[in-house]
């Protein structure tokens, strides 16, 4: 008989986090099996309603079926490598907070969804507009108008290589930008070091920086702005439009 | 006779960034003279009413009576290594923003305090809670209990060494934090790059991070966070506490 | 003919190691084959009774049959990557030593265990706290009190990511901590450096460091504090707690 | 009048630290002035009787005679750059602990030293071998005979250049070895990199290592384990040896 | 006596290289002393007829009267740091080359002056447009209309801090540019680091880059191009332009 | 139904690009799927008349046929991983300017290609020199002959390991030279690091650098070099010479 | 038709280097296909009578006999992953050198064959001691013991993890020692960081370095300073020592 | 009294290591006090008759009168920073080795000055060719043919900068090259990392390196050879060319 506890007794979950911090907690995929991915989403979605798992790989998305019963709802989303699981007829609620999320190329979309999937997810409305990179800064125009024009209260601004594109952004406009370098580009700065720098030694106050591929993060800090931007207007008359929840997969 | 433009008419000055951007142009003095500084902020200052001066030195900062007329009000903050210059009579209205700023070690002080004075003087409310470092972590409880149940709706946490106040403080609380690193420590990872590095490892949401000292940068995005929150209140009525403008220097 | 001596002549084995260093020489199996792993081992455990394997992949880990004969047991550990052999009906005598495990994340476990083992190899007895991060730091309050009610004598705390969990808990407890970076987070201070230079930055003395992944290294320091302290008891009471035999494999 | 609170009231110092964890809290001098750091020990000694200040440079320190008064006694110690301050009378006892300090080279003394001063400061004897780097390794063979013959129970190890010498000496003796690596060393791995990873790559388990010149850390760890293995012993027959009081300054 | 050649014999100075290479050698001033800075400015300049010494500081350039006889004529320029040394009566003729150089901020004009001399030294046409920096990326546009309307064959475009200016301007216009990262910034990706990394990282093909504060390097190349078109020209009509040579000093 | 905008319609592509730069905008594949290369390939070189995509690996190549229609002729150079696509019939004119691209090693050539194949499209001749390292200086002689009595106006020099041949290349010719960095070398400075470096500290002004392994941007770049000075050349006979278009292929 | 020179043509072989510099060019297969290091092989060994290829995988390896003809002798040598081509009846005559080569651990084997092939491939005699680590010092005396009775001129020490063997043993020798880090070790200083570090920094005067697992260079040096060693003696009288040829294999 | 030894007995100085290893031990003055150096370097030159110190900076060799007697004979060199003490009469008797020392800069100077006096300190004839960086390569003609016909049995190439030279040497000569890298350069690589890279990643063997601005090490280990090969030679016919003594100073 071994003298020690049983590691599943030892592991012990922040179930209460949501409420204490504004955004719930999320299962980092990435160095862990599927089973524990898995039975890690099921008792945060048990406890919270809705729970995200990212960097999930295909093999750890792959083995869903056997581990959900059929109370709960499953989205897997490829491009952004993320799963979402809902308590059936669980709903997100919306909050009224509004965000943008920009992307710079096309290899930075992933990262963007995934700040998207986590914004929604935590009742925010998201606009997208993406392949703006400053290479062709003419394309930035019409998308910082539209931006202008609504009720959007914070940025996210995804881009790899050069990483200039949240600078250039933050000096148009009058919402805090939060930039996420992406592990794109090659060579001396690659894997997202020049585009961290790049974000970091921005000229341009109003930018903070989450870290390289960090789309969580950078989705959650925006929308816990918006969120509570959205929680000190009057009347939020602005929280008909379309929200995160199961029976919309 | 120089065949070449001269060098003052090349230079342009931003002045209407304000308006565009929500947070003033500052002068960055490292690396310039002190006469191009104050030339600078008299400039700034003449168009906007205040201008705000980082990383000043004593040499820098000794020049001011030659430079600036009597029209101006001038504060040099030692501790914090600003200068402000407002014109005279003007006042920063108060925008009932309100944000925190907590500090970990006595050597990190001098970087919140420039976030601190840069908050102010975009109209916010500040309080400050230093010296609450994670080797004592039981000295947090009494700062973070006050800031639950005030109006702040950012957060400033500054720490060097390991620098992961930040994350403890997120873990905590339900605002967004701007974590900043600060050049403290020695040997491996010293210079702020341990301190920075933590931060953008952090596994709790909610958290961004701004470049080592910039101080200024972290108090320009809580500051325009919560001027936004604030402007969305139906009625400021917290709008009667104390602001920053040159007669209370 | 080769003019060469043979290579198997060449290597030299140090088997004496563990009296004079109190700790047994471990195969690192990383870059070596299978074949020189178990032959490694077979050479230690008939000479020290006991040997121990270190980052053993389940391919070197199943050529063991052909390789052992049948006066030794042996336990592959697939969640700590470690293989220990002993010969038939060797026991590892209890020191009366005591330490404790504590790990940040669920990705730490396996560098946590590894230092269990090692440990429990030098006849210590174990305690383990998984999953006690800092980013909620209120989970860490039981494990505390219990070992502060204990004989425990030092301290291996695992961390991942940020690598404050060590910095923490040394703030609240007595004893030495040895601190264990993890090869966990992703760009900026990824594969455990940002962990690394926390722990090395930290204020809090009493702290010392073993490099990344390196359970092996933070378990053996931390029995032989434990059963240097253990054999200074006038009577060692708490001999009687279970030990790492093969029988109870 | 100032809206904000007195930076004073706001600093908050750990008194308790010492009960609470085994080792005084020390003040780091480096980037504080004179007057900080003096008021900062007056306020340590006069709540434990005792205080240590390292890295103070001839500069601060020479300000004492102003900030202390007559109930103090100081002693600045120029090689280590340490400050330690007793209050009047006041006697560290003597804890019956035990450890050696090892210095490769002449550079690595003022470090050696540092951790010296802390270790009897926690009312540790000390024995000190310098100038035993392994480019003459037959000079270790004394040194290491008289540690072995002693009740010494932990080592401090201080190298710089390529740092070897922990790994040497681990491998030859039986306790617990702290490393630290020294700033010294040029052009690549110079300022203590190379001694840093040399001893963190050590193939020697039962060696730990701290930060860059670091020898605070060491010595309080140090320390910490003697003192640990002092206190579990029946009767403490060493307890008559000299200790670091004032009145032998 | 000494067994040795003097050393002055030893060194060579190669004085043909202008003609093989299309670019005069110059003199580095950092790290020499003011007397050799001098002395090989003289063989040089009767050699060529004009020399340049780049990274001046005041206490070399103070040394020139001593060293230099009535036949020369010295310029320096205190901003870029560089001195100029023509034979008396020399000229550098006009290439009818014509470049533009960019800069992002007043901390990098001293480099930007530094590659316009080097320019003019060879022949070139030089128009300047600083402080254009991306943070107000409206400011761009006039110089650009400018120098498309030009005869402008190359740019060199110097940027500090996040770099990105060069990758900006590329995206606009029709020629080559040269990217000069400087040494300015701080924290992470400080000293120019951020600025090189962006502009190797740049997606913009036709941008290629020299060293951290490599004014000299920029100027040379895009003189170079600048030349190399000018002389491809049928009838270069563009050749009265003001002309950099002593008289005009 | 989902409440955002098709990621079709998000993304947009630059066309315009070539007009405006000199250079047509290419498809960079690492990252990217076969389908999503195929298609960007498709629009653009349905725009441009010709298309280039660089890193293609074979699978993305491989997946050609489906994805293209009979009015596209397409050519996969498997040494250099580019894929170009033409319009049937569309033909690269030859602009008259010519450049040299000389490759140190073997393992250099297919980085070498990448800038044969970028400047040809841009409607270059190219000379091709390759294995010239300079561990046999002497063999650079012939080659460096050859290209000062051609009509060559830029040189790319490809090397990796220590990357010294652009310098010494530099120090003999009057052109203008962009150096390659590869990612060869191992250990320290391997993969591209070394190679880099010394092109940057290269003491030959005269050349610039572009990122490791960067063929597409060295060609274009030199390219742009050469087409500018074949413009400006009163009647350019060299037209003659053979061109890269669809049906050479 | 292609304008341009077939690939073939272009590449240059360096055949005349051994008589030049002492040492035969070898193929480093890294990066190579495996057709290209056989044909490279063939061309060296028909020059120059025997030919080695180095980092050699089975694949590239496996491909020999349809590349060489009858005329060729060949040995593939797993552990050092080299090949070695003679010219049937080809002998490489000894030259009276001696060198010895010594490893640290089983890891380091691979590298130290490497040295050891190349050293004998140009008429040296090695002698080898591996497993010699200075954890355990004492392993070295006898080996060291040997060396210094015999003829041996050089020294090739072969370290990984911490690196610290060759200052070690050039502290007790005196003879120069070549330190080979080698790619060894894992976390901080992994990869051979550490150990080229620690060679670099030694304190030792008479040991040289060569990069990481570069068993080539190392051998090659080793065996140029014991050819000339023995080149210079009166009369050779150890030449009957057994040598490398292809009649052996 | 003080309980513990004094410092000055636990230093031990290695006054036999010449015997062992075949090169005197020398003072790095580095971070020492002008007192240290002088009594280290009166102790070594008592015992061996000649002493050299390194990196000695002018006010720690303005003590020397006072430390010193009048049995020694003084020699301070400005230019390599090195002091040498010979006992009065003491000469170091030729050996007959010889070698040769190039630079390529004038930055280059002071190290390759420490490297010949080093190695004359040895008994070995030095011949010096400074100013032939690859910049301009003709340059190397010359020298290198003196060299080839000479009795120089090692070289020792120092350079900054890209560091190039010692492998377009060790291309063109039959000798061991010994490369020292130089602190010189800037940016990117500077301060020696680019140096020392492309010498570790040289494709030319029998190049081994030192750590940047190492010229005792280069010194010492090319005279190490010089001698070992001179002392092998049957009649040393050329022991009569000038050695450094005292006399000659």
């Amino acid at each position: 008989m071994s003298p020690h506890q049983p590691l599943e007794r030892i592991a012990q979950l922040d179930l209460e986090r949501r409420q204490r911090t504004g955004v719930p907690e999320a299962v980092f995929a990435e160095g862990k099996t599927g089973e524990q991915v898995w039975k890690l989403l099921k008792e945060l979605a048990s406890a919270n309603g809705v729970a995200l798992a990212t960097r999930v790989d295909p093999q750890q998305a792959g083995e869903a079926e056997r581990q959900l019963g059929r109370e709960f709802v499953v989205r897997h989303d490829v491009l952004s490598r993320t799963v979402t699981v809902w308590k059936k007829n669980h709903e997100v609620p919306p909050t009224g907070g509004e965000i943008a999320v920009l992307a710079a190329g096309t290899a930075d979309i992933p990262v963007a969804e995934e700040a998207r999937i986590t914004a929604e997810l935590m009742g925010c409305r998201v606009r997208r507009y993406y392949d703006v990179g400053i290479a062709g800064i003419h394309r930035l125009v019409e998308p910082l108008k539209e931006i202008s024009a609504s009720t959007v209260s914070a940025l996210v601004v995804v881009a790899g290589m050069e990483g200039a594109l949240p600078t250039v952004v933050r000096g148009l406009v009058g919402m805090v930008v939060i930039g996420v370098p992406t592990s794109t580009g090659y060579g001396y700065g690659g894997r997202g070091e020049a585009a961290l720098m790049t974000m970091l030694q921005s000229c341009a106050p109003g930018l903070t920086v989450v870290n390289i591929d960090n789309g969580f993060g950078a989705g959650a800090t925006a929308a816990l702005i918006a969120n509570t931007v959205a929680a000190s207007r009057p009347v939020s008359s602005s929280t008909q439009h379309a929200t995160a929840h199961a029976a919309s997969a």
